[in-house]
């Protein structure tokens, strides 16, 4: 059972296999937002905090910050960001960058124990990343690609994973500290994408016994009705054993998924969230209509 | 990969690992449906012809046909309700009743290879069915429970399912004619009642390697937003290895997660069917919104 511990200030939040699962908002990144982009390049955070308390509001567990703009101070936009997030949200957060200093400076403004977004099998990405994990004790999304790129063979994802696992342990970052994030190819590209999601979730459970992220909304990029997939697809990723995800708390159809699969899971006791989320008034527990099958397991017993 | 083979009089279908997910249709039953059960009492098969159509219309694969009616003659019932759905629709039937004669009543009057509904691993049951599965050449759903009831033990359930498969072979009946059912408990009473099916249905798949069926609605008995619940619970039990069930095709939100974990389980070849329910004339392929995540591989790339 293993458990990746983040935390906030004042709070702290366990992503594991006997866990409720962990939604991680996506929403506070620029990445083809506009307007979101402009503002932050301009100093004018107000739609960060608006992001960051809706996400809570609709039962974010964490919130990923990102502040990748062409042509900006992506350090001091970050840090900013951060800063702000935390100022006004207790949950822990996602530090998000493709650039190393970014990192840095993210990590140097946060308070708790933050979830650090990402290291790529890439050598480059290894040494310059993990060492930072390991001198501010945060924990890190894994990504399974590297020089190569993103293998199309599940279980040569699974080989870069670990990699990225053992050389963690030469740094002292313990396989407890790392979510590997399997990543999510669209399915309208990839016939087999979800086939390679649930085979390799299985996998990195088993067998590395580490907890496990992704990028939820990629499956679906590409077709109609993405919510409906998106919430279909999380559900047998969270069947399969994955921990938590990147994706849009704000989407109701996802949270239902998640929150139903943590009925399944066995990971809503009494399904106390479940029935304080969808009862009504007028009904009570055990008030559902029949049983189907159910009905006639009753007449034969 | 195990294929169980079931027909009509016209057309035939494959239950199985490498086959889109199969749906039986629950309707025609009047257990906990006082109308319907008045109806075929008298005689009045409208509403069975009604159900049926609806329900093929809607997506079913196959339909069940139950008379069970307190004091009726449902031998005469059950057949005739047979007839009338097979001349009206082409789909494949599973014969369901608790009476054993009324089974044989179905299985004459039959067109096709049946699956009959059911044995279970009950002594008298076991030497009453097999028989019959084996005279009428038909496939049979096993529930996983016998003399001393269900137990909320699932290795236990296991243990019954790969008694029946043992002594249909001594019938000379081959395990891919047996669709095992697990038997769902209520998650409302049963807290791990979710764990248990995904745990049951992988030991299932991968040691008797027999296909699995459930009464899906059981699951939610109880709880709120029933029809939201079903829609997870399909789709992780399909993520664990389930390849049919018996449950509601009118529910719009069930076939909609069926229709994505065929989509997920690399069963709806090119998307195919899911663009042809939910594409819009405005859209096409690949016009989807941005792909979270997946922006920030583009740019990391």
């Amino acid at each position: 059972m293993t458990d990746t511990i983040v935390s906030s200030a004042s709070k702290e939040l366990k992503i594991g296999f006997a866990q409720p699962f962990v939604i991680i908002g996506e929403r506070i990144n620029p990445t083809g937002r506009k307007i979101l982009a402009e503002e932050m390049k301009q100093g004018d955070y107000s739609r960060v905090k608006a992001d960051a308390l809706a996400q809570v509001a609709a039962g974010a567990n964490m919130l990923d910050v990102n502040a990748g703009i062409p042509l900006a101070d992506e350090p001091g936009i970050l840090a900013e960001s951060i800063r702000l997030v935390q100022s006004i949200t207790d949950v822990p957060l996602s530090i998000d960058s493709s650039i190393v200093a970014a990192l840095e400076a993210g990590l140097a403004v946060y308070q708790g124990k933050a979830l650090l977004n990402s290291v790529t099998g890439e050598e480059e990405r290894l040494e310059a990343v993990l060492p930072l994990v390991k001198k501010y004790g945060a924990a890190v999304v894994a990504i399974s690609n590297d020089e190569a790129g993103i293998s199309e063979n599940p279980d040569e994802r699974f080989d870069v994973a670990k990699k990225i696992v053992q050389r963690a342990a030469d740094h002292g970052i313990p396989y407890c500290d790392i979510v590997v994030d399997p990543l999510v190819m669209p399915v309208g590209a990839i016939n087999s994408a979800g086939k390679q999601v649930l085979h390799l979730v299985k996998r990195l459970r088993e067998e590395l016994k580490v907890n496990t992220t992704c990028g939820a909304s990629n499956f679906s990029f590409g077709i109609p009705n993405r919510k409906g997939m998106d919430a279909t697809f999380l559900s047998m990723a969270i069947a399969a054993g994955m921990t938590s995800a990147i994706t849009n708390p704000l989407h109701e159809e996802v949270m239902q998924a998640v929150m139903g699969s943590n009925v399944v899971m066995g990971h809503d006791m009494n399904c106390a969230r479940w029935l304080k989320k969808y009862r009504q008034p007028s009904e009570g527990d055990f008030a559902g209509g029949r049983g189907g099958r159910e009905g006639r397991r009753r007449r034969r017993g």
